[in-house]
């Protein structure tokens, strides 16, 4: 069985100036201010939520799906990207750096040999160590929040 | 002035590979349901969105804030786009075409001419056609909110 | 066994009069606009989640959650609760009276004869009568989104 | 001028009740288990969010919204309200002294005198005494998050 993998294009900086020219074609830069894009992500995390909000747990891959409910669930997704790029262009954050420091931050933060598999020893680790929002979920992180 | 532009890598896929491996190495697969990533999203979206909150409106390219607010705020949007990329991982859905078939509806969806920079137009010409929610909003989506 | 009830007080004006005089005692008025409220309401929703992230489906009553963990639960879900109400007083919305109204409207919406406990029966139910996001969703909502 | 007040019912508990008996009557008590209900949640602040994604910052009291706009903010709030109510009911959560007490223990994480209008005092009030996430908002929160 062939591993499930994304496409290699469109790449962020990609998806990030065909939106700038998107907005620009219609003289909507004026409404694309940080907070607004903002509220615009939490309301398309919102569509996103709602398709899922129903259905008790659900299985990877999503195979109780129908095709339809698939194809929804992938242009929320792309909704939640977009905006999320755009907000970050407005920001002047370079979102693809960002997130590649960010990755090498969780690297260290979260040292294989202490958190493997095991969330009561992960949160033991936590605990001596910093952050009591992790402890208090008392689960992994995959992401280490900050 | 040079315009404002995305390192052109870390891709989406690279980044997809590599939030994989991290999560294999910990065994923390386990925990990387859907609705958990889904809800591990909203979290994330909830910790940006307070780097804004008691800002009030906030220029382009944040210049009011300090250098460890915008690190803050780059690290917020890598957490978000994390889980947005390892919940579309879990899904199967294919985040780089999906938006890429996205973008592509929303041109044919707001054409230039119709919705160029008038919120009010817009919102007629919405009236005729569809979605009372655009309607309601009163103003235009750079997404087209399905 | 008796069955779980909320206690009477504080009633919803109690609280939006306290929370009124909490914030012009710390002369935190010139904070509370709307959009720096909604991003807070969202903050809040956000560390609600956090809570619930890791554990998979959780059982009525959260029989599995330590005391300190339920105890989280309440403060998070105060915050959100606090906010919503500092909102909707910001916005002079009579959040009272808006939900009796909208209950009233969500029992003609959703008649019982047409919905009782049949998701199927309920989208068709809606197909034919309005609302593409509930057919999208595939499942009953308990509250008539709009 | 007579000052903004809520309506003095339905109470938190009588909504609890009312929403107990809407969900009994159409057999959906097997649809609202708590993490449905979160996610329900979720999407109903995403759609509070949408009204205002477009809008810049608003004035207090919403002067610049259509009546049709107010009437839409009021039921966007009333869902949220009712799906916060419904999930505190499903992990019986005692929402109204949950929110008492929260109350309390904000007036006295944020005294008066250390805290009144200064959000550099009271961020370095924070710096000293707690919770690096307020340091890092650099504001005040009215609610004390946790």
């Amino acid at each position: 069985m062939e591993e499930f993998k994304f496409s290699e294009n469109p790449s962020l900086e990609a998806i990030r100036k065909l939106q700038a020219k998107f907005a620009a074609d219609r003289n909507w830069d004026q409404y694309h201010t940080p907070r607004n894009l903002l509220l615009a992500l939490v309301g398309e995390v919102g569509e996103l939520a709602e398709i899922f909000q129903w259905k008790g747990e659900v299985k990877e891959g999503l195979p109780d799906f129908t095709d339809k409910e698939k194809e929804h669930v992938g242009q929320e997704m792309s909704d939640v990207l977009v905006y999320l790029i755009r907000l970050a262009d407005k920001c002047n954050i370079d979102l693809p750096s960002a997130v590649e420091k960010k990755m090498k931050q969780n690297e260290q933060k979260y040292p294989v040999d202490k958190v493997y598999g095991k969330s009561d020893k992960y949160t033991a680790y936590q605990t001596t160590e910093n952050t009591s929002k992790v402890l208090e979920n008392g689960e992994p992180g995959a992401c280490g929040e900050t």
